[in-house]
């Protein structure tokens, strides 16, 4: 186990089985809360509404995965207190998991294709009205600019790092991403596609 | 006073003097502790380690700007006890603001500038070596594609609102993003003038 030890700035998550925890909704609530301060099993039970035991439970899970720490431990009336904080101000779940592309992430790129047709499909509300098959194509070109910013934010996340400043550190990301994209062309006609599905509800 | 109402998808932070209240860390993570689960000036003083006084003053400074609610109330042995809750799920400064168009909001158009030049300063650090000039360059352009960027998220994060799933919703706002930015000429001079820059670090 691992005590005292800081908190990374990015941690990707590149196994499916892990990967799978984080579509527990209480989970991603205990990694959020984690991240701001360190807590016990009494203190998120409290806060979440859940008993201590299955909070105990999902976190021994996400410390054995290696997304939560023990940060420290107290002894109290002989009871031992552990205060746990996330392993990482942000888990991101690897591109390659998210495009399907490793055995065992199948699905979460049937996740990412369901998340890209309810957008195209939400396009509707914004004033796109699109036919059956346009509306296939645009949920396509959808999860293509989706995978391609993922990939390449992923690239970049961690090369930022290096800047100390979390502020200057964004900033720098977000540039090197819009370089990044802007050269492959398989992004850039697939931003011109949507474009033109879109007229001029967008602009 | 708003009891039990529901927690917003975006809260758009249109004055300055409410901008100012974020920019004080003990504030932030009230704010990002609000947002998973409900507090009482209590929890939030253990989990951040301040005395509850300070908490309180914090409290009620960001529920009269609007950015905490109360969100319910009990009598415990005569005594009242509030939770709060983050009035959205996302607080964001207005484009407006980080631009420097409002008076008020100078030092946070000052505060956008300088994170800009610490980005274009920790390019050296991924290897991208800069003169003076270029260094200067780098820093308004990171600015210039860090703004647009902030202008299109704020434009169309309320319009996603309407995809009901958060998922497709992430997706919508990402695609639409990219269409918008790439159809503006000074994005697409800003990125090409960077790229030059970069030169083979970014690919």
């Amino acid at each position: 186990m691992q005590y005292g030890m800081s908190t990374e700035e990015v941690l990707v998550v590149r196994d499916p089985g892990v990967a799978k925890l984080l579509a527990d909704e209480t989970r991603r609530k205990i990694l959020l809360l984690l991240r701001v301060a360190e807590m016990t099993p009494q203190q998120l039970a409290k806060l979440l509404g859940k008993n201590v035991s299955s909070i105990t439970h999902h976190l021994s899970m996400l410390e054995r995965k290696g997304l939560v720490r023990v940060a420290r431990v107290e002894v109290r009336r002989n009871l031992v207190v552990k205060w746990y904080r996330a392993a990482a101000k942000r888990i991101i779940v690897s591109y390659e998991l998210a495009e399907g592309l490793v055995p065992g992430s199948e699905h979460i790129a049937k996740h990412v294709e369901e998340g890209a047709r309810r957008a195209a499909e939400a396009l509707a509300q914004i004033g796109v009205k699109l036919g059956e098959r346009e509306l296939a194509e645009a949920s396509q070109l959808i999860r293509h600019l989706y995978l391609a910013m993922r990939e390449v934010y992923e690239r970049y996340v961690t090369r930022c790092i290096k800047c100390d400043d979390p502020w200057g550190r964004e900033m720098l990301l977000k540039a090197l991403m819009a370089v990044s994209l802007y050269r492959r062309e398989s992004f850039l006609k697939a931003v011109e596609r949507l474009a033109q599905l879109l007229g001029d509800v967008v602009d």
